[in-house]
């Protein structure tokens, strides 16, 4: 970690909602008020402290001093109950770190439709306010994991005086839609609710809603940004600098939860090229990484193109075969050869495709030949090891 | 096989497509014209064979006499040259049963983007045309199979003097639209080509449009029907014992291929209910069934219903977790104990639950609580040999 926001602290502690005895929650604090703003879940059925964080940050001048994390249990599906816990969170948070309780975010992750154990997570806020520390968020970043394997911290520090730092956990559940688990990124940049509020869901869009695993999505998924102005630094709307920051710490994340999916042997970048529309090669490369099919040939490193083709074929959009064109790229996302032109597949070498398949890192380039509008999707191989995880993830 | 309609015949032969030396090709004829209709799938990229039954079956006055098949080589993303193949298969398997050459229709399942081996294909048909036999639908069931495990094979007979019969292949790549991979229904009943057009539809989206296995749709998919009027009974529009038989058919067809689908340890039927119209019915219940969190826990026979309540909240319908309730039903679909009520999880018998979840065959109701509309479908789990099988289907 290079760069740490001024005025930031964060911490972790095992409360007992992981059954390993590792961290399991992770407080973040700011010593004077933040600026903030989030983006949600579109899932209609949203857990408790999704629908308390929107409520919040739905008042005008909203100040936000800290947000309480714990993994192990989403607090979704659980009634009024779920609300009721989710605001003490926040009430027993503030009053540890002497602040109003709507200055408080709540984000939880984990299983869904058990009742929250009010009494390890409140012991385990108590122990976090003791602890918070500049360098808490190694601690912080490993303790919001679920079945990721890594942690997830990114940081970037802007010329004119201030930085940002992100952490989030992703793994499984990752969707088109808001394609974070959990995220939180903070900068001691002095930025308004309005300008958080509009940058925002825009970087959202370039980095973590560019992520798919395995199109599930969450009814927790939560990216929350702070600003709590310590560097005396302003930034106002449409800053160059600041948006190109913001974007290099969500990019750097959204790749790390798609390199960390559940079980993935294999990270690949889709570019749909040659579209008419934005929206068209969109949803031509969503309907490619959702495609079991495409995936698990991924997962073997199989350059079945004719399922790639396919998919885009049942995508919902008017393609043509004989105007469509696929490459596989390399790591570096250069082209490596074309596997299909003119409505058929190419003459590649194919021990070579398999042999660059076989390795982590490629991608495939689609051209629809029919306009100009482009998107990227980061996404992931289907493996048996999602299958082991996923079969038997409460059991 | 209880009925086998007159003046039907069909054969079976290894021409080599297989490398298993397995039967992979079948020929069904008529002895006398037939009236037919199609329903094809409706991806935008579409198999040779099934733009020449397209337009085959589009001309008026069209009349079948026989259907050509192979599995191993889908003749799909093959160019100019793939049709000009499917046009021979017809040209010369009419020329040895002695009609016009578009008086046959042609089915391919297998490998995308292969040329056919024609030389194999020629000998084939030349071998099956002299062994053609009225109790030939065994053989030829067999060798329309890819990764199906068994043959499928359905009858019915009509009290009125007529019978059906049709046979299917299925396994992987079955979708919401259009679900068989190929299936041939034929019967001996007198029905204009306009009747058949207009009832075939109807049955698909009652069978099996029904079923999903994994949400990719093929670009081969292709349900045909064919009736010589042998009996010499005639069925007009609306025929209440032709369509209940043809239903039946379709049905059991259907769900054969939901119970054989790739890897599959559990047929899980799901019915949506309370919906507010059928199209938000049908929603639902695709996005529970192609939601690799939710089939990965039907495999692990994990009760994990947050999976379910959450698949239906990204859906696209507006639901309201509140209204929804969720019954686990056993084999004949009746309630063995409700899961999820009120916005949260019931007080169910866990144990029993994962009891009845371990065993091959069980349902889910999910009632949305909106209104009084509902859909039906039968999907299946996602297992470790999904993954096998579609990881290395190639190599």
């Amino acid at each position: 970690m290079t760069t740490s926001p001024s005025g930031f602290r964060a911490s972790a502690v095992h409360s007992g909602l992981k059954a390993n005895g590792k961290d399991d929650m992770a407080l973040v604090t700011s010593q004077t008020p933040c600026h903030a703003a989030g983006v949600f879940t579109t899932n209609r059925v949203k857990a408790a402290p999704v629908l308390y964080d929107q409520e919040i940050l739905s008042r005008p001048n909203h100040a936000i001093r800290g947000v309480i994390i714990n993994a192990g249990n989403a607090n979704a599906c659980t009634g009024a109950q779920g609300l009721t816990d989710a605001r003490q969170m926040a009430r027993e948070t503030a009053a540890l770190i002497g602040c109003a309780p709507d200055e408080i975010l709540v984000m939880s992750t984990g299983v869904i439709g058990v009742a929250m154990p009010m009494d390890k997570i409140s012991k385990g806020i108590e122990a976090m306010a003791k602890n918070l520390r500049p360098d808490g968020w190694d601690a912080a970043s490993q303790a919001i994991m679920t079945t990721d394997t890594k942690p997830k911290l990114a940081s970037a520090s802007v010329e004119a005086g201030y930085s940002l730092i992100g952490m989030a956990k992703g793994a499984g559940m990752i969707a088109p839609n808001m394609a974070t688990m959990l995220s939180v990124v903070v900068t001691d940049a002095d930025i308004s609710n309005e300008v958080l509020a509009g940058a925002l869901p825009k970087v959202a869009n370039q980095s973590f809603n560019r992520v798919v695993i395995d199109g599930d999505m969450s009814t927790n998924d939560t990216l929350l940004i702070l600003a709590n102005g310590a560097s005396g630094v302003k930034v106002g709307a449409n800053d160059a600098a600041f948006l190109e920051a913001l974007k290099s710490v969500c990019v750097d994340l959204a790749q790390k939860i798609a390199r960390d999916g559940e079980g993935v042997t294999k990270f690949v970048t889709l570019h749909v090229t040659g579209a008419a529309t934005y929206e068209a090669a969109r949803t031509v490369a969503h309907a490619i990484a959702t495609s079991p099919l495409c995936k698990t040939a991924f997962y073997g490193g199989d350059p079945n193109w004719g399922r790639v083709v396919a998919a885009a074929g049942r995508s919902g959009i008017d393609v043509a075969p004989e105007k469509m064109a696929l490459w596989l790229l390399d790591a570096a996302s250069e082209p490596a050869m074309q596997l299909f032109a003119n409505g058929t597949g190419c003459d590649y070498d194919e021990p070579a495709a398999i042999t660059l398949m076989k390795t982590p890192e490629w991608g495939l380039r689609l051209d629809l030949g029919q306009g100009g509008e482009a998107d990227t999707v980061w996404t992931c191989d289907l493996s048996h090891d999602y299958v082991s995880i996923n079969g038997h993830y409460r059991t």
